[in-house]
C-alpha cells in the first residue's frame, strides 16, 4: 500500500476543522471586499527569474524550483512578488490607486518545525498609487485589520504602529547611522528578550553608554499615540527624516481614530521594525493581548516602489498580510477555536422510508430556495442507520419525514443536542434558520 | 528588465475578468454547499508515488515532478486522486456517505494549445458510500448540475446520461466484448465525426456488417428517457449486466424528474462513454445546446471503488467535475460573458475636499454595515482626477461628498452610465443597493 499520510509541513484538515478555517478565510475575504479591494488570482507557478529577481539567500534556498521542458520554474513564496509582476504586466489596464486583495497558497521549503508550513495561505491587500499615494491610506489599512479581528472574535488585540523614517532618522540623529541595521535587528527582538539580554546585545555593538541609554529610552516608548508623539517631539532631535516620519506617524494615528478604530485597539510601538529593506514609512504589527508570545498576526506597511525590479515608473504602496495557515494553527493550539459540525449543511433531512423521497426532495428544494444548505439522506437503509449518520455528522438539527409528515406537510424537527422534537412547516423551519 | 509576461498555458485575468470568473466560482461553490457538500482543501504538492499510483502514460508525462530534500514530489493533476488519499487517510474521522466538494487548482504540463491550460481550476463534488451507495445519489448529481447551469445563465443546456453497464452489456450481448474498448473509443467520437467517417472507423475494426448496423442503431439512441429505455428493452438483448444497467438508467432518469429537473434539460445519450477504466455505472456529460462544439462542460459518473489503490475496503461513489478555467475561457471566446466594473466595490465615495474625509469615512462605514462594498478615494488631488478614477474603474454609481452634503447628510448620488445626479441619504443609498 502507498503511504497516504500528508507530507510534513503541509496542512490538511478534517471537515469540522476545514469549516472553521474556511469561515475565517471568508471573514477576511468579505472584509477585504467591503473596503473595495478587488481580488486577483495569479499562477502559483512563476518563472524562476521573476520570483528570484530580488530574493536573497534564505528565500532562494527555500524556494521550490524545477524545470519542465525549457522552462526554469518555481512556486511563489509570497504574494508580493506576483503582485509586482501583475501590476507591471497589466499596468495600462489597471485603475490607480489600485486596490487589490489576494488570498492564495504560497510555498517555502522550510525545515519543518512547529507552526511553520511549507504550503500556507497568505491573505494580502495592497493599495498601489501611481506616483502618489496619500498617507490617509496608511490609516485605512489598520481600519481593515480592526474590522477583521473584531469579527474573527479571537480576543482583544492591539495594532502596533511605527514609522521607518522615525527609526532611521533617530539613528542618524544620535549618530549611529552606520550601525542602524544591527541596532534595528536587536530592537526587533526586544519583546522576546529580558532587559538584561537586550542591553547585552546593544553593548555588544560597541555603543557608548549614552547611546545605549538613548536607544533603551526610545525603544521603551509605546502606548497611546499622542503621548508617544509628544515624548518624541520632546526629544528635540534635529533630523529631517525623523521630523517627516513623526509628522506621518502623527497624521496616521489621528486618521486611525477618525476612521473609527477604538483607541484601546492601537498604539505606537517604536520597537516595531519589520525587516530592513522593503518598508519605507508606516509599519504595522498586530498582537493578541493575551497571547503576545505567538507574535504578530497581521503585519505590513508602506513602501516606496512596488515594481522597481520590473518597471521604470514609481508605484508607492501600502499593504498588510495575514498568514492564515499559521494563525489558524496557533489559535487551534491555544484552544481558541471550536468546531462542531462536520458538514456544511444547516440541516439534514431523513426519510423514514423510500416512499417519502419525493417529499424529502421537495422540502429540500424549498429550504434551499430560502438560502439553507440541505443534506438529504438517500440510502434505503434502516432508520437507525440514518439517525447514526445524522448524529455522527455533528449537525445541530434534523428533519424527519414519515408518512404522516408527508401528508400533513408538518415535519418532525429534532434538535440533536437536546433531543427535543417539534412539528414544523417548511416556513417555520426557514424562520428558525433565519433567527 | 525581467520578463513579466505570464507563462504560456497559465491563465491570469485583469480585474474586470477576474470578477466574472470569481462570480462563476462563487455560484458553483454556493450550489455545492446548498446540497450539503462540505469543502475540503488538500495540498497541491503530493508525494509522487501517491499521485502516480494509478496514473498511466499521458498523465505521467504531463505531471510536474521535482525533488526537494529527500522527497520525490509532484503537483496534483486532478482532485480525484487527492480525494482518494484524503478518504483513506482520514477514514475514521469521516461520516459516510461522505459528501465533499473541492474547488482548487490542478496542474498538467500539456503542450500549450487553445483552450488547454497547465494550471486550471477544477470544481468537483463526490459522494462516497461505505460499502453501499444508493442509485438515488446518481440522480442527485444531475440535480446539482441543473441548478448550477441554470444560475450561471449561459444558455440552454442538456445533461446527457448513460450507463457503463448498458454499454458493456450491449457489447457482450452482440458478441464483440473483446473489441469493446476500441468500439467505445469510436463511439465516444460520434459527435465529432461525419456519419461516413464513423462507419469507416467501425469497419476498420473488422466487424461484421450486422454488428456495425447494431452499433450504429444503438449509438443513435438518444433523447427523452422513457422512449430510449423502451427502445433498449425492445432490443431484447439477453445479458445480465445490460439488464442491470437498464434498470439503473431507468431508475436514475425517473428520479431525476422527481428531483425537479426539467425534462427538457436532460436526455439519455448512449454514445456517452467517459474514459474506459474508472466509471462503472451511471455517467454524465453536459453540453450547451447552442455550442455542442465546445464539448462537455460538466461530466462525471459512478465508480465502484474510490480508494482501491490505497485501502482494502470498498468505497463506491459518484461525482461530477466542472473544469472552470477552460469553461470560462470558452464562454469568453463565445462572447457569452460580459464584464463591466474593474472593482468589487458597489460604490465609490469621493470627497470634494480633504475636509470631508470624516464624513466620507462615516458614510462608508454605514454603507458597509448594510453589506455594501465601499471604496473611498483618499488622495488629496483635484476633483477632476477623482472623477477620472471613478470613471476608469467602471463602477455603476458614485457618491460625492462636499461641504453641503456633509452638513445636510444628503449626498450626491451619481449614476455613472446616465450621468444623472440625485441627493440621497445613507438609508436611501442602501435601499438602492438592495433593490
Amino acid at each position: 500500500m502507498v503511504n497516504t499520510r500528508v507530507l510534513t509541513g503541509l496542512m490538511e484538515l478534517v471537515p469540522e476543522r476545514q469549516l472553521v478555517f474556511d469561515s475565517m478565510k471568508r471573514i477576511i475575504e468579505d472584509e477585504y471586499a467591503s473596503f473595495g479591494y478587488t481580488p486577483i488570482d495569479t499562477p502559483i507557478i512563476e518563472r524562476a527569474e521573476v520570483l528570484l529577481a530580488k530574493a536573497g539567500g534564505e528565500t532562494e534556498k527555500q524556494v521550490y524550483r524545477f524545470e519542465k521542458g525549457d522552462n526554469d520554474l518555481a512556486l511563489r513564496f509570497d504574494l508580493t512578488v506576483p503582485l509586482a509582476r501583475y501590476v507591471a504586466d497589466h499596468f495600462n489596464e489597471l485603475s490607480f490607486p489600485f486596490r487589490r486583495s489576494h488570498i492564495g497558497k504560497v510555498y517555502r521549503g522550510e525545515r519543518p518545525q512547529k507552526g511553520r508550513y511549507r504550503e500556507f495561505y497568505q491573505c494580502d491587500i495592497d493599495i498601489i498609487g501611481k506616483d502618489v499615494l496619500d498617507v490617509a491610506y496608511d490609516a485605512e489599512l489598520p481600519r481593515v485589520i480592526y474590522s477583521i479581528f473584531s469579527k474573527l472574535n479571537i480576543g482583544k488585540f492591539t495594532i502596533r504602529v511605527n514609522n521607518r523614517k522615525v527609526l532611521k532618522g533617530f539613528m542618524r540623529a544620535i549618530g549611529v547611522e552606520a550601525k542602524s541595521a544591527q541596532i534595528l535587528n536587536v530592537l526587533d527582538k526586544v519583546d522576546k528578550l529580558s532587559k538584561e539580554d537586550f542591553l547585552k546585545l546593544l553593548r555588544a555593538l560597541s555603543l557608548s553608554d549614552e547611546t545605549v541609554r538613548q536607544i533603551v529610552a526610545f525603544s521603551a516608548l509605546r502606548g497611546e499615540a499622542t503621548s508617544v508623539i509628544n515624548a518624541l517631539v520632546n526629544m528635540g532631535l534635529r533630523d529631517e527624516e525623523f521630523t517627516a516620519g513623526l509628522a506621518e506617524l502623527s497624521e496616521v494615528t489621528e486618521l486611525m481614530q477618525m476612521m473609527g478604530i477604538d483607541p484601546a485597539y492601537f498604539e505606537i510601538d517604536l520597537s516595531i521594525v519589520r525587516g530592513l529593506d522593503y518598508y519605507t514609512g508606516t509599519i504595522y504589527e498586530t498582537t493578541l493581548d493575551d497571547h503576545r508570545e505567538i507574535g504578530s498576526i497581521c503585519s505590513g506597511g508602506r513602501y516606496e516602489d512596488l515594481t522597481s525590479h520590473y518597471t521604470t515608473f514609481a508605484l508607492p504602496g501600502v499593504g498588510i498580510s495575514i498568514g492564515l495557515t499559521r494563525l489558524y494553527s496557533q489559535l487551534l493550539e491555544l484552544g481558541l477555536l471550536s468546531s462542531d459540525a462536520k458538514t456544511i449543511a444547516d440541516v439534514v433531512i431523513l426519510p423514514i422510508a423510500k416512499e417519502q423521497l419525493p417529499e424529502v426532495v421537495a422540502l429540500a428544494e424549498t429550504l434551499r430556495g430560502a438560502g439553507m444548505n440541505v443534506d438529504t439522506y438517500l440510502n434505503d437503509v434502516k432508520f437507525k442507520t440514518k439517525m447514526k449518520y445524522a448524529d455522527k455528522s455533528g449537525i445541530g438539527s434534523i428533519v424527519i419525514v414519515g408518512e404522516d409528515e408527508a401528508a400533513s406537510k408538518s415535519y418532525t424537527y429534532q434538535n440533536m443536542v437536546t433531543g427535543e422534537k417539534e412539528r414544523l412547516t417548511a416556513d417555520e423551519i426557514i424562520s428558525r434558520y433565519n433567527t
